[in-house]
């Protein structure tokens, strides 16, 4: 199980390009770059498993299901996912499953986009003057999940949204709740690669300002104050 | 400012490793593994700018100026830190020191601790059924900040402690306000490294038992239920 990084593919690790480089069939999906593909080898079957519009979509079963039955025949897997296998990609899933099937597995990290993102838009998530912590979140919960995601309680001095676009009013209004309107946030679409935008603004404003730039998925929210920081780091 | 990854060398970014192959001077501490120092070309300057018993160290001010001095040259100087740049490494404040300088500079970010060093003991930060957040949070905040870290408040899902066994019993007993006693914790201390040794506990004896086990840092002080994750996913 490979991490393959935000996006830019020279921030993938030596560990997981020697193992797309070795590997007899490539397991992947939207977000893992199509660029890290070019590194399989000759004959490696690769196997796409995220959503396309309208064609079938592998359900988690059946990723599940198919890396057993790769696995199984005894050669190489890779599961390539996008940023880090355990922030929000179901990597634990899918290890649980191998790990019942009695398939030996390996967990390589990657560069993940909750702090890759904002660091590329010159935001550091943390700063010991402003920032001790931070939380990152996802903006779409899954709906069977007992205890429900309070944005408000987050008390961490800065917090990432990841996949929030969707979902931002209600995001916003519950963060609202303990955070000052004047709150510095930042939006960063297509981060790490050539299409990257940033937009700032703050709790009060996200929303507007979101609609009427038209932001679209993917994009990583980041609020606090070290989205400040950006000016010094970058100068605009 | 290149991030070197949680310890193992093989998660070194392959846009790290090319800086560090080209750098003409390496300034480097002690958390930024030594394996990946041999990469770097015959004749580079290596300067070591972290702390060791006895000698002086360097503060953040000295390292600033050695960095813009080093910089002013017009040669590649990499500034390599463990794990990510602006994960609790200063590099913001590097960063500035350089803008201010007129030095351009890039980020390059790196695999954090505070994820790869949970998932190398087989514990994902985040898990849809039950963690849609992780708080990141340092053990040891700098005495001159504003507003004091309240550990109680980060309601986030899983939290994840780094540098935190000097301070450990005052983290603790905030988190106990808020998370009940029998929340799973698990001390993971040489994370990713051959020394890797990993104690699993609760909120309610994890002092103890960290005393009696004896942890040393560097260790990751993971919270929350993921914890549990680790049996299916190890077998232990």
């Amino acid at each position: 199980m490979v991490g393959a990084g935000p996006g830019d593919p020279e921030l993938m690790t030596l560990k997981g390009l020697e193992l797309i480089k070795k590997a007899d069939v490539i397991i992947y999906d939207h977000l893992a770059g199509e660029e890290l593909l070019k590194h399989a080898r000759e004959g490696a079957e690769l196997i796409y498993v995220g959503k396309r519009a309208g064609k079938h979509s592998y359900t988690q079963e059946e990723t599940n299901r198919l890396l057993i039955e790769k696995a199984g025949e005894g050669i190489v897997v890779v599961r390539l996912k996008g940023g880090d296998p355990f922030v929000f990609g179901r990597g634990g899933e899918e290890a649980a499953a191998l790990m019942q099937a009695g398939i030996a597995f390996d967990i390589v990290p990657g560069v993940t986009s909750a702090i890759a993102v904002p660091a590329a838009a010159n935001i550091p998530v943390t700063d010991r003057r402003y920032a001790s912590s931070f939380a990152v979140v996802t903006g779409q919960e899954d709906p069977k999940k007992a205890d429900k995601m309070d944005y408000g309680a987050l008390g961490a001095d800065t917090v990432v949204v990841l996949m929030g676009v969707g979902n931002l009013e209600n995001i916003i209004i519950q963060m609202l709740r303990r955070r000052s309107k004047n709150t510095p946030v930042a939006i960063i679409e297509h981060g790490t690669t050539e299409r990257q935008r940033v937009i700032t603004c703050t709790l009060g404003n996200v929303v507007e300002k979101a609609t009427k730039s038209k932001v679209k998925p993917p994009a990583v929210i980041v609020i606090g104050e070290v989205v400040n920081l950006r000016e010094a780091l970058s100068g605009v």
